[in-house]
């Protein structure tokens, strides 16, 4: 059964108007309570191809670690043979299938529910869509009018017969069982899915129709937490408008006639990604489907087009020249590949900072994700022996395809999985848990500055509370923003973390209530409460929690009794 | 040689900046001394084609009466396969040619000179504009930096040697000889030349391209003066974006699934014009080189986007739905094309409303050039025998081909004009310019309204000083903006002016200095510096003029001599 009023978890921290302005106070709330209601995007339905054997291709590819680059390629290939489909009523599998047949082999699909059904249907070929496309109908309203403006995103009648499930997860159970298994369960509930991923190419390729219409040659690409492996659920979908391959031609003939385009000069490249942000944000205001709240920031020092992509549920922010982000993104993503730890222990540490409040969503004194999956990172590199090597190391690995200079700055670092020695290392995730608590609870945040290019504490160049070296523009702070109290917060609540972790060393999980383990350290905190401002809504959260585990422990003991 | 510092004549009447706002004043002056600078868009070279036989081609076309229709398809398909190319230094045409010829065979080509020197280049087909935008590089420039959109307006580098010539016409002869060559005179010097219709096309066309960028089916037609036969050099381009075939695509599948576009929904279709035109208005903005000016106008009656078109010199206005313009534009074409007289006399009227402040580009109280065109129909439709046809003998020949009716409004006429009967008027145009200014020095303003419908004037409806009948929104009247005082300044003007052509009837042309016939008409007036505004500037241009004419016949005597 379709449940047509519940939302995917990642609506809950979609900031979609007074939501966004809600979050604050409610942050806490959302985050856990969400963990029990979650709606995943879910592959169904019989596998169409050989070529695609199961929904876990993403674990596959991590075995074979491919790069980053490949990934794209082949993920922006699926996205510009597929469409997006609303589903308006309920739709009979087999038909729908039936029907979309006609126009060529389909390789993969599948349904999920954001405001109504929609289904993303990759097609074998490119012919296909262009097939579909020049069968749809403009609609035939007789109240409105429609800005006739074709996208791949398209909507089907007349459905017939209801032949229609989605498959729900109830996170509850994953907080059950020993520490290690809870930050697994964790990451696999909260990591990017391979639908949730190949929806995010979808858009990226959804958008670039509208700006290849005058850039016929540009690609837009997703950069950060969509495609550096640390994404969770429902994170924004951050993208990159790529002009270079166009402004790199420029032939000179050696001698005679030679013709040039007459184009449009202004005085900086700035200036030029902002008037291409300004017409592509217009466009999508004005004629994109689905797409509302579109917010031209043009005057931020990386000009952006932000907007609501309904149908997918993304937030989503379009840049441009944004290439030392892409390079961070590469980074990022090539440390989560090398050790499954990282990623878990990612994860883990920012379910525990989000549902503090230690991070938020907006603008702010706060710790970002960046920061603190930097601050992972490092503790990782100080391990004895380390769990990754330092940037330094990585750079000096480079080979010249490697080499990348960008306004200055050398971003460059090996990228060949396979020339990186990793020692070896075994702890295991709850230790790692408990020393990353008990590193950061003691850390001389006062004198040092946290370095993963060196992979050693650094002398701090300036007084920021807290200093974090960006990886690659090695003269900015990452964490300029986060002020003491904010640190102070941090501190105290990794020094009560680490000693709640103590605490459960003594006991092993049984079918208490009582939350245990990792679901210890995500809930109220005694310390947390000071100056965060969100001391009341805290104690209503804590009950509703505890409620929560209650049910679902006398579920679980139904079951296996 | 190439005269690099004198803009062409319809620069002079081009309103850029603040030149709109010296208008008013200046407005005598410019008409009257362009008429000795002008240098006009002007056919050269060899004839490259069979199929282009002589630069006077729309006069062949004027004899077969081809509907304006079939001339707009005919100019689209011209403009789809040009280019417009700029010659920044001076041009080898033999050497231009060739380079070009590569591309594939030139069908005709032209220079004019605008701000710098242009080529329009016709091929003979499209895949050679293709081919030549392919060979195309982007400008490497080191200061500046540039919005890499491509379009058919570019810049050719490189050139050798020194050969152009720009024809230029001395207008100052046109009005030696008698009244009746001095009309057809100044008709044939003002009209649009072939070369600057093609270049109204062309840039259409490259607009066309930016919108085919979201509407692939949109087309862009130039309506008003630039098609409708009595459009002069230099007058604004008014352009009609139509989206109407892509929104009759409303196919309805009998049964099963059918797919839909999903497209952003709106409240009017006054909205989707405003939401098309404020993205075109952007892209222009941004991205359109050669580009300037760009107003988005998006809350009058009628939404529009004006900017100037520099590589053209034309002064651009796009609208979208605006079909019933498009109707007057083709029953205006048709009167045109019915009798050659009537085209002269609407040159000659309008050439000395504008002489004498009766018109003005600047929105306000005046009599408009459409207002003024309409006067000159009724009064040819007053004759004894009528010299055209009233509109409603017009409807009455429509087949049901020719139907027509647009937002509740007939505008139904027959356009086949083998089907319209003329009668046997033989005055000559000396006579019906005189008839013309006795005819509505004397009309009975206050109690009568024209009607070209009716061929007839008919009662006033309502209370406004000059009432015109709109022909086809029959409710609406074409010139309400008309105040008393200005009515009253076109009557006295009118009566001066038949009285001055009465005198000359008494004399012939010699070559004395002093002006004569047309020439008179178009002096400053004893009486219209009434309530204009204008009378301190209208001594030094008179003083102007007149030794202007003076140095003329000098000219003219040493020639002739």
């Amino acid at each position: 059964m379709l449940h047509k009023h519940k939302f995917p978890f990642w609506y809950l921290s979609l900031p979609v108007g007074s939501a966004k302005r809600m979050r604050t106070f409610a942050l806490f709330l959302t985050t856990m309570a969400s963990s029990f209601t979650v709606c995943r995007l879910h592959m169904r339905g019989r596998i169409l191809s050989k070529r695609y054997c199961s929904s876990a291709l993403s674990s596959a590819e991590k075995i074979e670690c491919k790069s980053l680059h490949a990934l794209q390629v082949e993920r922006q290939d699926q996205a510009e043979k597929s469409v997006l489909i609303s589903c308006q009523s309920r739709t009979s599998e087999k038909k729908f299938l039936k029907f979309l047949s006609k126009h060529g082999d389909i390789k993969k699909y599948f349904f999920y529910e954001s405001y109504g059904v929609y289904a993303v249907v990759e097609f074998a070929s490119r012919d296909s869509v262009s097939s579909l496309l020049e069968s749809a109908t403009i609609p035939s309203i007789s109240q409105e009018s429609i800005v006739p403006f074709k996208s791949r995103l398209l909507s089907i009648r007349n459905l017939s017969s209801v032949n229609q499930q989605l498959n729900r997860k109830h996170l509850g159970f994953l907080l059950l069982g020993c520490v290690e298994q809870q930050i697994l369960s964790l990451t696999k509930a909260y990591q990017l899915t391979e639908e949730n991923s190949r929806l995010r190419f979808l858009v990226c390729s959804l958008l670039k129709d509208i700006a290849a219409a005058y850039f016929p040659e540009c690609t837009i690409r997703p950069f950060g937490s969509s495609v550096n492996g640390f994404g969770k659920l429902g994170c924004d979908l951050d993208m990159f408008l790529d002009l270079d391959s166009i402004s790199g031609v420029c032939l000179q003939p050696k001698s005679g006639f030679s013709l040039e385009y007459q184009m449009k000069r202004v005085n900086s490249e700035r200036a030029i990604t902002q008037s291409v942000l300004s017409v592509i944000g217009e466009c999508v205001d004005q004629f994109g489907p689905g797409c509302a709240g579109v917010q031209k920031i043009l005057n931020a020092r990386c000009p952006l087009v932000r907007f609501s992509h309904q149908p997918s549920g993304f937030q989503c922010d379009l840049t441009a020249n944004n290439r030392v982000a892409m390079k961070s993104t590469e980074l990022l993503y090539l440390y989560g590949e090398l050790d499954p730890r990282v990623r878990s222990l990612v994860f883990t540490i920012r379910s525990w900072a989000r549902s503090h409040g230690i991070t938020s969503s907006i603008p702010g004194a706060w710790i970002t994700n960046f920061s603190l999956t930097i601050m992972v990172l490092f503790f990782l590199q100080r391990r004895g022996p380390p769990i990754i090597p330092t940037l330094d190391h990585l750079r000096d690995l480079a080979g010249p395809e490697d080499r990348s200079m960008i306004e200055g700055s050398d971003c460059t670092f090996v990228r060949d999985f396979s020339k990186i020695q990793l020692q070896n290392n075994t702890e295991t995730l709850e230790q790692l848990l408990c020393e990353f608590f008990e590193f950061y609870a003691t850390f001389p945040f006062s004198r040092m500055s946290i370095n993963i290019r060196k992979g050693k504490e650094q002398n701090k160049p300036e007084m920021s509370p807290l200093h974090i070296q960006n990886p690659f523009e090695t003269s900015l702070n990452v964490s300029k923003n986060v002020n003491s109290t904010q640190l102070d917060r941090f501190m105290a609540l990794c020094q009560e973390s680490s000693w709640l972790l103590q605490q459960n060393k003594t006991s092993t999980p049984n079918n208490t209530p009582t939350p245990w383990g990792l679901a210890t350290l995500l809930l109220p905190s005694q310390v947390a409460g000071i100056k965060s401002g969100k001391k009341r809504r805290r104690e209503p959260a804590s009950e509703r929690i505890k409620s929560l585990l209650e049910s679902l422990k006398k579920q679980n003991q139904e079951k296996t009794g």
